[in-house]
C-alpha cells in the first residue's frame, strides 16, 4: 500500500512521487496545449490536479493560467517529480538541475536516445548514470508519462486523454507508449476503469518489473495489466509478481515478440533483451500471471476484476434461453479447464416437472418459455443455487433480454437479486446495448458480454487464478526456506568430474569409477558388479557415441577388456569410466541460464521425447516439489511413467525429488552455464532414479587470459 | 445458382420454393402479429414480400390486412411454401392437407417432436414418412423459420427481426434456432449483411448439409455460415461443401458438442448423431470449410467476405503507427500461418531516409511522425505496395484516425485509393467508432477492427482458404477418378487372412506362411529365409503378444522348433504363422467407420506415439496422394520419418502409396467396420514398407441367426 503523501517540506519516496507527487514541474512547458511540452499542463489543470503545477521555460511568463518559471532553480518550493520535456541534448543539462533541486523522480519524455541506435544508447548510458550518482529515480527517456486518475496527476502527452477517461481499480504498466494509448482507449470503449498509468520508455532507470510491483501497491489498484515486450530485469519482475499475487491483485499480462519476425520489430522497437519466449511463459505460469493471448482477452478479464468477479473455483453453472448457447458454452468451459458438473438428479426431476423441454443436467436450458412464464427463471436458478455446487454462473440470454423490454428487466433485477443474496459472482451473456435491463445489470455491477468464448475465458483465466493462488503462495513457502548460499566453481570437464559434483550435491548416480587401462578396467567393473558400461573419459570429448568411445552390456572380463581396446583404437585415448548397467525409463534433466530471468529447469523423456517431440516442460529455479510434479505433468508422455502398455509405474517421487535438488544446484552455482543429464535412468517405483550420463558447461570468462580456454570447460 | 422462380402456375423446385417461394400460406395465422402465427406474416408484409400471402385459419377473416382462409384447399391460387404454425397433434392433418393441395415445400415451426422423448420422436418419424410419400419436403419441426430478406421473404418467427436487418450476400444455416437468431442479432451489431437463413430444426427431411448446398447455390450468396451440433447426413454435407468450395463460396463453421458436457447438452437438445469431434476435424479441413472456434471468429471472418476482402495467399504486409502494434500484429501473424516477409534493403534504405526512428523492415512502423508529416504514410504505403510482394495489408492506427478529425480523413482516403489503385484487399485497425475516417473507409467497403489479434486471425482464416481451395480443388479430381465398386465381404478372421486380403489389394505385406506343425514351420522358414516369427493363428485370438503367442528374430530350424513348442504350449494352438522379419520405423495405419461420415482413415507412429501420445492423423477416405503426404506431415513425429538423429530417411512415398490405398479400401469395402495395420514397417528411402500385423473387424450384423458371430469375426 503507498500512504498518503508526506505533507510538503518532508521528502517523499522517489515511487510514491511517481503516482502522488504534491508538485509537479513540466521542464518544456509549452503555451501551445496540443504539443508535448503542452498538454499534461492542461490535462492536470483540466483534471483538477490536487498538488501544484510548475511550468518550466525561460519562454513565458504563464502556461495555461499558471506562472511559468524560466528555470527549476527559481521554483520556490520543493518539487516532487519533474518532467522532462526537452530535446535529448539538452536532457543531462535538465537532468543536472533536477538533482541540484532535490527532485527525487524524473519522468522523460525526450526520444533520439537508444531507439535510434548505439550513439543514442551511449547517451542513455550516461543519463542514467548521471541520474543514478544524482539519487534520482528516471522513467523514460522516450516514456509517454505516467498518471494518476485518481488525483488528477495526468503527467503524460497521450492523445487518449483528449476525451475523458474515468478512474478506476485498474492500472496499465507499458512498454510501449502508442500502444498503451491504444489499449487506454480500448478499454475506455469497454467502460474500463484505468486509473494508474506508468509508460516505461526506453527503461534506463526504472523498468517494467519494478513499476508493476508499485502499482500492485498502490491502494486503489485491484489487478496491474502489463504490455510486455521484453524484460531487462528479470528478478525484479519476479518479486513485483510476488508481491502482486500476495496481495491478491491479479497481474494480467500480454507479452509480445513471440514470433521471429514479431521479436525482429520488438528488438528494433525496444531494443530489450531477447530472453526465449518459453521462460517468460514458464514463469508466468510459475508466479500466477494472467497470461493473455490477446489484448482483448486481457481487458475482458480485466473487466471481471473490476466488477468485482472473484470465482472461488472452476465450478461453473451454466444457464440458459438457446440449448444451442448452453452447448456452446459447455464446450468452451471444457476447452478452459472449466467444470460444468451435473445437477443432483432430484434437481433435475423437479426442473423437468416446471418446464418439460427444459435441459436439467447443467448446462440448464430453461427456453424460450420464460418469455410467457418468466418466473421459471428465477426458479430455476433458486433451484441450482440451493442444490448447486457452484463457483460461478454464466447466463446467457441472447438478445431478448435487451429486444424485450419488460422482460429484461425482469431477467435483470432476478439476477441482481440473485447475485447479491447468492454472493456469487455472475456473468450475463446477452446484447443489451442502450436497453434497461443492460443499466440494470451495469449498475450492480454484473458483467455482460457479447460473445460466449469470450465471457467464459475470461471467467477461466479468473478461476484458474483463484484456484492456483493459494497453492504458489504455499510453493513460494518452500522455495524460500532454501539455503541460497553461493557454490564456489569446481573443476566439471568430464562426465565422471560431473557426475560426481552432482553427487555431492545429492543426486543419484551409477556406481563407476575412472580406469587407465585395460586391467584396471575390469578390476574396476568387477569391483561395481557386470554387467557395465565402458566409456571414453576425456574433457575433450563430448560427443562419445558418434566416435565409437562407448560400449554398453559388457557382460564379464572379457568383454570389457575387448571393449576397453576397441575404444582406445577408435579415440586414441585410454583413459574410460567404467560404470554399472542402469535400466529404466530413459528422461533427460537439464539447467539452462536464462539471459533474463537465470537459472532455469527442464525435463523430458529421452530418446526422441525430447529431441524430435520437443515433449519437454521448463521452470525457473529454484522449483518445490509441486512444481517440480506439475512438470513432469505437463509432458505429453508422462502416462509413461505412470506405467502405461502394462509396464510398472516408475519411482516418480525420486525423480521429483531429483528435479527439485537439481534446481536448486542452478540456483547456487551460477557458473553453470547449461547442464544436462541425459539419461536420467528412472526404476519401478521405489527403486530409485540415478543419473547415467551428465555434461556441465561452465560460464564463459570472456576476461580471461585464454581466449580458448572457456571451450574447454 | 438459383434461377428467378417460374411465372404463377409453373411448379416450381421444391428447395427454390425454400427460399423464393412466389406465394405463401401460413397455417395457424393468428391476429396477434407478435404470436408465432402471427409475426412472420407482419415481417413479410412490413418487409415488402412480393408474393402473395395467404393467411389460414378457420377463426379469421382477415389477418394484416390479408385476407384469411379457413382452410388451405379454400385458397384459390397455387402454393409453393405452407408454413404450419399449428400444435404437434395437429400438424399430421395439416401436412395431409398441404399434400393434397401440391405444396411441394412446408416449413414446420411445431414443437413437440423428437425434443420431447421417444414418443416425440415416433411422431417425427410418421410426420417424415406422411411427408416422403406425399413428395413434399420438409424443414423442420421445431424450425424458427426461413428467410431471404432479398425479396422480404421472412417466414421466421425470430424476435430479432423487431429490429431492422440490412440483407447482404451472407447465408445462415443454424441447427439451433435460438442460437441463430442470436449470430443474426450479433451480426446485425456488427453491420453483416445475413440475407438467407435456414433454421433447420430437427430435420425429419431436410437437413443441415442439404441445406448448406441450397444456400451456397443461390445467387445472392457470397459466404454460408453454419453453426453446426450434429450432422445426421455426412455425404450431403461432404457434397455441400464441395459444392460451396467449387463455387468459391466460403463455409464458415462453427462446430458445438466438441466437450464432453457439451455434447450431453447438444444430445439432449437436438438428439441429433455422436460423429467424433476428430472426424468432423478432418472432414472440415478436407473439405476446406473455415471451421471458427467462436461465433465470434466467423462473423469477423464473414464480414471480411462481405467486404470482398479475398487475399491471394499469405504474404502480409503490415504497416503501423505504434511499434508495439506492429510487434503484436507480426506474432499473430506468425502464429496463425501468415507470413510477414521483409521489405527489399533498397527500400528499407529510402524509408529510414524519410523517417530515422522508423521501423522499416516489416512490419513498417512510420511511427507518430506521420501527425506531423501525414504525408509519409501515403509514402510509406506506396513503397510497399511497388516493391513488397504482399497479399494483402493490415494497417495499425491505434485510436488517433477516429481522434484527430482532419488526420484521420487524410488517412482514410489515402488507404482507400492505395486499395482502389492497387487492387489489394486492406483491413484496418483502430478505433473509429463516429469518426469521419470511419465513415470513409466503411463507404469504401474497407473493413475496420478494434482487436489487432481478431483482425489478423480472420484475415489468416480467408488467406489459408485462399491458399488450400486450388489444392483441394485438384484433390477432388483424383479421388473423384477412384473405382468405387464395392469390395464384397471376405474371410478375414486371423491375421493371415486380414493380410492376405490387403495384399491382393495392392498393399505390401511380410513374405509368410501358414503351418500346422513344427515341421511345416521349419520347412516354411527355411523357404522365406532366415530370420522369422512365428505367430500364433488362430480367429480366436486377437492379442497375441499378451498370451505368449509370438517369437521375434528366430535365426536358424531349432529356434524356430523351439519357438513353435513354446507358443503351442502357451496357447493351446497348433496353427503358427512363419513369417519373415521385417525392419524399419513402425508405424500404425487404420481404418474406422465414422457414424456420420462413413469410412475414415487414419495413421500414425508406433509404439507409444499412437497410444500414449495420440499423435495421430484423420482423415475421411478416399485420400488423394497429397492429402496422404499431409497426413504424415501432420505427425508430431514426422522427424522420425525424415530421417532425424542420424538415422536415414524412411521411405515415405511407399508410405503414401499405402495410405492412399487403405483409404480405397475403405471407401469400396463398406463391411469393414475397423481395420488395424500395426505395425507398419517402413524401410530406408527405396526400400519400400510392409505390413507386418493387421487385424480387420467386420460390420456386426444386427440380423444374423447367430447373435454371437460378429463378435467371433
Amino acid at each position: 500500500m503507498t500512504d498518503t503523501p508526506p505533507p510538503a517540506g518532508i521528502p517523499i519516496n522517489p515511487l510514491t512521487a511517481l503516482f502522488e507527487p504534491r508538485s509537479v514541474a513540466v521542464i518544456g512547458a509549452s503555451q501551445n496545449l496540443h504539443s508535448i511540452g503542452g498538454r499534461p499542463i492542461r490535462y492536470m489543470r483540466d483534471a483538477g490536479f490536487a498538488g501544484i503545477i510548475y511550468p518550466v521555460s525561460p519562454r513565458y511568463d504563464e502556461v495555461a493560467g499558471y506562472p511559468c518559471y524560466a528555470s527549476l532553480a527559481e521554483i520556490p518550493g520543493p518539487v516532487d517529480l519533474a518532467i522532462i520535456a526537452v530535446a535529448a541534448k539538452r536532457a543531462p543539462e535538465v537532468l543536472e538541475a533536477c538533482i541540484a533541486k532535490g527532485v527525487p523522480t524524473v519522468v522523460v519524455y525526450s526520444s533520439g536516445f537508444a531507439e535510434t541506435g548505439p550513439e543514442g544508447a551511449a547517451a542513455q548510458a550516461r543519463l542514467a548514470a548521471q541520474a543514478k550518482a544524482g539519487g534520482v529515480r528516471l522513467v523514460g527517456p522516450n516514456s509517454m508519462g505516467c498518471m494518476n486518475l485518481h488525483n488528477g496527476f495526468l503527467a503524460t502527452f497521450s492523445t487518449v486523454f483528449e476525451r475523458d477517461h474515468v478512474a478506476g481499480p485498474l492500472a496499465l504498466v507499458t512498454q510501449s507508449g502508442a500502444y498503451g494509448s491504444y489499449i487506454l482507449a480500448q478499454g475506455r470503449e469497454l467502460g474500463l476503469g484505468l486509473g494508474l498509468l506508468a509508460s516505461t520508455g526506453n527503461e534506463a532507470d526504472l523498468e517494467l518489473g519494478e513499476l508493476i510491483g508499485f502499482a500492485a501497491g498502490n491502494r486503489e489498484t485491484r489487478a496491474v495489466l502489463a504490455y510486455v515486450e521484453g524484460l531487462r530485469d528479470g528478478e525484479a519482475f519476479l518479486a513485483s509478481a510476488q508481491k502482486a499475487l500476495e496481495a491478491a491483485c491479479p497481474l494480467l499480462a500480454v507479452k509480445v515478440g513471440r514470433s521471429e519476425s514479431g521479436a525482429r520489430a520488438a528488438l528494433s522497437h525496444t531494443g530489450s533483451l531477447a530472453g526465449t519466449d518459453a521462460a517468460y511463459q514458464a514463469v508466468f505460469r510459475q508466479m500466477g500471471v494472467v497470461a493473455a493471448p490477446t489484448v482483448d482477452a486481457m481487458l475482458d478479464t480485466a473487466r471481471l476484476v473490476q466488477s468485482g468477479f472473484l470465482p472461488a473455483g472452476r465450478r461453473i453453472g451454466l444457464l440458459t434461453m438457446s440449448g444451442g448457447g448452453g452447448v456452446l458454452m459447455a464446450d468452451d468451459c471444457e476447452s478452459y479447464g472449466l467444470e460444468v458438473p451435473e445437477l443432483p438428479a432430484a434437481v433435475q426431476v423437479r426442473m423437468k416437472e416446471v418446464i418439460p423441454f427444459a435441459g436439467v443436467s447443467n448446462p440448464v436450458d430453461f427456453t424460450a418459455q420464460v418469455l410467457n412464464e418468466p418466473e421459471r427463471y428465477g426458479e430455476f436458478l433458486d433451484l441450482m443455487l440451493e442444490h448447486g455446487d457452484f463457483d460461478a454462473f454464466i447466463v446467457f440470454f441472447a438478445h431478448m433480454i435487451g429486444y424485450a423490454h419488460e422482460f429484461g428487466i425482469t431477467m435483470a433485477e432476478k439476477t441482481v437479486s440473485a447475485a447479491r443474496q447468492s454472493g456469487k459472482p455472475f456473468v450475463m451473456v446477452a446484447l443489451t446495448a442502450g436497453s434497461a435491463a443492460g443499466e440494470i445489470l451495469d449498475a450492480a455491477g454484473i458483467p455482460t458480454f457479447q460473445d460466449p468464448s469470450r465471457a467464459v475465458a475470461a471467467v477461466a483465466a479468473l478461476a484458474h487464478y483463484a484456484e492456483r493462488r493459494p497453492k504458489l503462495l504455499t510453493r513460494f513457502e518452500e522455495t524460500a526456506a532454501l539455503d541460497r548460499s553461493p557454490i564456489a566453481p569446481e573443476p566439471v570437464a568430464t562426465e565422471f568430474e560431473s557426475k560426481a559434483f552432482l553427487a555431492r550435491h545429492g543426486l543419484a548416480i551409477t556406481r563407476e569409477a575412472a580406469a587407465g587401462s585395460a586391467d584396471e578396467a575390469t578390476a574396476r567393473a568387477a569391483e561395481i558388479g557386470f554387467p557395465v558400461a565402458l566409456k571414453v573419459l576425456s574433457a575433450e570429448i563430448q560427443h562419445k557415441t558418434e566416435i565409437g568411445g562407448i560400449k554398453l552390456g559388457l557382460a564379464d572380463v572379457e568383454a570389457v577388456r575387448a571393449a576397453y581396446d576397441a575404444i582406445e583404437a577408435a579415440t586414441g585415448v585410454s583413459d574410460v569410466l567404467v560404470q554399472e548397467m542402469a535400466s529404466g525409463l530413459e528422461l533427460i534433466l537439464g539447467l539452462k541460464r536464462d539471459p533474463v530471468f537465470g537459472p532455469m529447469v527442464l525435463c523430458g523423456l529421452g530418446g526422441i521425447h525430447a529431441e524430435v517431440m520437443r515433449d519437454v516442460a521448463l521452470r525457473h529455479a529454484p522449483v518445490d516439489h509441486a512444481t517440480a510434479a506439475e512438470m513432469l505433468q505437463d509432458l505429453a508422455g508422462y502416462a509413461l511413467l505412470e506405467g502405461s502398455r502394462g509396464a510398472e509405474p516408475c519411482d516418480i517421487q525420486a525423480v521429483i525429488e531429483t528435479i527439485v535438488r537439481l534446481s536448486h544446484l542452478g540456483t547456487r552455482a551460477a557458473w553453470i552455464e547449461e547442464l544436462d543429464v541425459n539419461p536420467l535412468m528412472v526404476g519401478p517405483r521405489g527403486g530409485g532414479c540415478l543419473v547415467a550420463d551428465a555434461l556441465i558447461v561452465r560460464e564463459r570468462t570472456p576476461d580471461v587470459s585464454d581466449p580458448g580456454s572457456a571451450e574447454n570447460l
